[in-house]
Formats: structure tokens, sequence, C-alpha cells
């Protein structure tokens, strides 16, 4: 009764429900538990809909969205690497690519393609659709970590610079969502939540 | 430097963090803790587009998956409502329509009429777009359930005829899928996981 096609569709579907046990350094707002990657990548999803009038170039709002929920699925394997873990992120392209290779491999040929090329369009950064999905991909955490007073930063005593550093790609999909970036990173500095 | 519009819009996504605390009564694979309304919108979003090739008429498939991404926004007032919890379903409508218009109003105004437009077409089941939402709804934690050996039906004392009746709307979105989940259903009545 079912094909080879919809037993690999669904093959996948099952495998990445395993995003949902992967967790974040980013706590929930309302000083919540860490969140994980199906969180984020859903909340990325919404926001990318909603703050589509931001973009620094007209998106192709239905691809940004697909990114968004799909740009963590290799760390199904690879883990997810603390933007500020210097030593992990050595690592990170080469665990990342094996994750890529087994897990989008689970799909029929053509969606292995499909989704493989919109995943490295993301990681790549050179459309105005990937740009846009890592202005998102900079700005949920932030939003979050902002409503907790910046805690997540000061768990890792990070410092302004490094925040600054992490969000050079935020300006490149929008200036006006940097704006809030920049408003957010300067009220903490001013609190002493962010050394400088 | 943030006007009042941006303001607005950042004010509904930080509310809607809240949906990842808002737990079903579906568990995840691996015999998993119960899914939260965020990761289980996830979830049926990135199926809307691998499956989209079973909807049984045309969508628009960005907007099927807008549509998964906010269907349960509502919830993070009124709760999740078991599907199977006979009480709890007299009052839901009520419940649902008050945090609709406290949620949606967060929002500016066209995107408050937007979203709301949204949700509805979602609960109204009358478009294509719908319906093949409705599929993925009901389909998504079917197949967890399927995965851990129908654990949550038997959890809940859940008879095959409550199952049937809750997966009505499935056909409706998808000839195909509905097989998928009648095989199910069939294979766990012979598994005597499934009282008829």
């Amino acid at each position: 009764m079912m094909d080879r096609r919809l037993e690999q569709q669904l093959a996948f579907i099952l495998e990445i429900d395993k995003e949902k046990n992967i967790f974040r350094q980013t706590s929930l707002s309302g000083h919540g538990r860490k969140e994980n990657d199906a969180e984020h990548a859903w909340h990325m999803a919404v926001m990318a809909f909603l703050l589509r009038e931001y973009a620094n170039e007209e998106v192709d709002i239905a691809r940004v969205m697909l990114m968004c929920l799909i740009h963590d699925i290799v760390e199904i394997d690879a883990g997810d690497t603390y933007a500020y873990d210097e030593e992990n992120l050595k690592t990170q392209k080469a665990r990342e690519a094996a994750a890529r290779e087994r897990i989008f491999s689970l799909l029929p040929d053509d969606q292995k393609v499909e989704l493989t090329a919109l995943f490295d369009e993301f990681e790549e950064s050179r459309t105005a659709e990937s740009r846009f999905a890592h202005t998102l991909d900079n700005l949920q955490p932030l939003l979050l970590n902002d409503s907790n007073d910046g805690g997540d930063w000061k768990e890792h005593g990070v410092s302004a610079e490094t925040v600054y550093s992490r969000q050079r790609k935020t300006r490149l999909g929008s200036e006006k969502l940097f704006e809030v970036t920049d408003g957010i990173i300067q009220k903490h500095i001013k609190k002493g939540n962010l050394p400088v």
C-alpha cells in the first residue's frame, strides 16, 4: 500500500523528531529552561513572516521560512555548537557535513537535492533569503536573552565585543533589525550585563 | 529609534515564546517526554512542505506552512485540549476565542487581521489549504504514537472507533495520507493496542 517514496519521506519525518532533543544555550522567556532547536526554528519561521518588511532586499518569504525550519537539522548528529564556544567551533563544519549527508539521504533523491541545496544556501549566506534567515537566527535568541535580563551572556561570561562579532551577519539581512540588535546590546552594556 | 509598529511585532513575537510551554498528550519518538505546541507546529510545517504532493487539491504551500505554524497559538491562554477529552472539548471554543482576540491584538492592525483570518481559515476547514493543514495536524501525532507502539492511546484507554472519528478530517485533505493513517490504525488494532 505504501510506496518506497512515501516510506522514505515518513522515515525522514520521524528522524527529524530528534531535533526536539537538541538543546541550545538560550533560555526561554520568563527565565525558563533551555530552548531546543525545533522550537528555535519554529520561532524564527514565524518571525520571518511577521518581519519580512524589514529585509534589506526583496525576499521569497516561503523560501526564508523553509530555510529557517530546516537550518539546524544537522545538529541531530552534530549537536548544538554554542556561538561563543571556540573549541567546538573548530570541528563544527566537519561534524555538520557528515550529518547533512546522512540525514538528507533518508529522503527520496529529488527532495534530498532540494533540501540539501536550501541548507547549503543558508550556510553560504549569498542570497537575500539566506541573509535574512541569518538575521532571524541571530535576533531570535537575542530577544529571549534580552527578556531574561541578559542571563545567557552572564552565565557564559560573554563580552560585548563577542556579541557584536556574532551579530555581524544581522546587518546584512536587515539594517532595521540590526538597529534593534544594537539598541539591545547597548542597553545591556549600560546595565552592566555585558562587559565592554 | 524603534517605532510603534516594530514594538508591537516584537511584543507578539516574545508573547508566543510561551507556546513552548504548552504541552500536548503526544510523546516524542523513542518513548520521550510529551511534545509541546511549538515543536508540533514546526514538525507539521516541515511535513506540509515534504508531503505537499499528496494534497487532494492544489495548495499554496506557503499558506499551509504558515497556518501550521500559528494554528495553536491560542493555546497559550486556552491550554491544550486533548482530542479525546470530552469535558474540556465543550468549553474549548469559548476559551480559544478569548485567547485569539487577546494574543493577535498585540500585533499591528493589518497583521492582526491577516493572522486572525489565517487562524479562522484553519478552524473553518473550508479551503484546500486548511484541509491539508488538518491532515498534517492529525498525521503528525499519529506518526509519533505509532513509533512508540501506540503508547499514547494505551495511556488514555482510547478505542479504535474514537481514533477513526478523530481522523475524519484527514481524508478531506489527502486520500493518500489517510491510507497511511488507516494502515497504522489497523496495525495497532491487530497488535491489541487499540480495542475495537
